[in-house]
């Protein structure tokens, strides 16, 4: 498979992070997931404003503008011919000496991948993570870091319950999200989600469905699971009915009406 | 600078890690900083121990056993010549698919650097961060994992205010620790630190002085900062005086007598 790093493609066996990256050694850095459809980066520019504004808060300074990037994924997706798929671009700081203050001079990496993916429809049965919570606290939880393990552990405990997916709560012990996704509740008749400032990754998708579907952010707790006619999860790379946490059916148990008109909704 | 990735001993230029390492691409691993002094690795088996303890929580399983790890750590020492500095091991996930759950044949990296570097002691002046806070609610917390962004972010803040280090809370709003350090404030006779449930790091030395030094884990809040007869600050590699926080000084304003009384320890 080929891939690109810093500035060329190459094929993905003789491509070499250095050791001493801090994206490795630290976990400095960030990341997009964007959708490949048709051969087309879906919302392009909402991953790029995210990726900038991430780059802005770590000041990670992106080593190309939006033209060069534009550029390199178009590169990649032709060398790769991957039509329907996801590309992943990775920024990290680059090599540093020891210690957590980022080096003044640092040469950021940026590596970017793309591999086929269908995009994910069907149900996920989760349970509530009891290993770990999402940390409302830090603005790493509005951005896609590459700090990724508390996701990691609530992935882990979910396969070890013999579930799909772990919904996480906040430090307040309010739904925040799922461990790759944001949480859609239909509550009498509204669209509700965790509003950012309970831990909610800002989510392209979820900000399309506000804007587009009459969505709104509400503070939720695992009391309104029982409370919803439907649930969805849902990320760039999926729309998907949750339809049991912990065992207990959510709703009619079974994909409905609202994920239907989500699906339906072929600019989402 | 000679290093040792994965069971062999290479000039740093040589190593690559994979890009699809999951150390790189989602912070999916752990590490540990052991002080060497005079060719000695300080603490070893307690170091192996708290790598242990996070290896089995993460499930993420050690390459080689505590012999063949010690024996790696001396051949690495010897082939640098380090004898005053830090040996760093990070064990990471390896290589695995998209996704954040692990592959189930998970196959770990596993590297050691060794680097010259000073004992610290020199006076710290810190801030409390106001850009993020630890997560007492992650056993992420009680780990040196991979994730470290929430400490970047403290340190760029402090750097940006002109300080040395930052202090960060807790979702609770009390007193965690430092970005890399163990806090310890000697008040009314007393030398108190944050307990690990409050999301500090069960530190090496820290246990040491609790063991040894008739330390005491107790919550602590900003206020007792004014409190404080003394303040002090360590991990692995450094001692040092706390000796102002936010621009006013703690204590005295300089080194006292408690951190003069550990200094003195020398098997600390």
């Amino acid at each position: 498979m080929t891939i690109w790093l810093n500035g060329r493609l190459m094929p993905a066996e003789e491509a070499r992070i250095d050791p001493a990256d801090r994206g490795f050694t630290l976990g400095d850095g960030l990341f997009e997931t964007i959708r490949i459809k048709d051969g087309a980066l879906r919302h392009l520019p909402r991953h790029l404003d995210r990726l900038g504004a991430g780059s802005a808060l770590l000041r990670l300074p992106l080593p190309h503008d939006s033209v060069e990037l534009t550029g390199a994924m178009a590169a990649l997706i032709e060398a790769t011919g991957v039509a329907d798929g996801v590309l992943r671009l990775t920024l990290s700081r680059g090599t540093g000496a020891r210690g957590v203050l980022p080096p003044a001079d640092a040469r950021p990496t940026l590596l970017m991948t793309a591999a086929p993916a269908a995009h994910m429809t069907g149900p996920v049965a989760a349970i509530i993570a009891g290993c770990t919570r999402r940390n409302e606290h830090s603005p790493l939880s509005r951005l896609k870091s590459l700090n990724y393990l508390d996701s990691i552990l609530a992935r882990q405990e979910a396969a070890e319950r013999g579930a799909d997916e772990a919904l996480l709560l906040n430090g307040a012990g309010r739904l925040a999200e799922s461990s790759v996704a944001t949480l859609f509740l239909s509550i009498g008749g509204r669209l509700l989600t965790p509003p950012v400032a309970d831990g909610a990754l800002p989510g392209i998708r979820r900000a399309l469905i506000l804007e587009r579907h009459g969505a709104e952010e509400a503070p939720l707790t695992p009391d309104d699971l029982a409370r919803a006619d439907e649930a969805i999860l849902t990320n760039s790379l999926g729309l998907r009915p949750l339809v049991a946490v912990d065992g207990r059916p959510v709703g009619s148990g079974a994909a409905g009406p609202v994920l239907a008109r989500l699906l339906a909704d072929a600019d989402l």
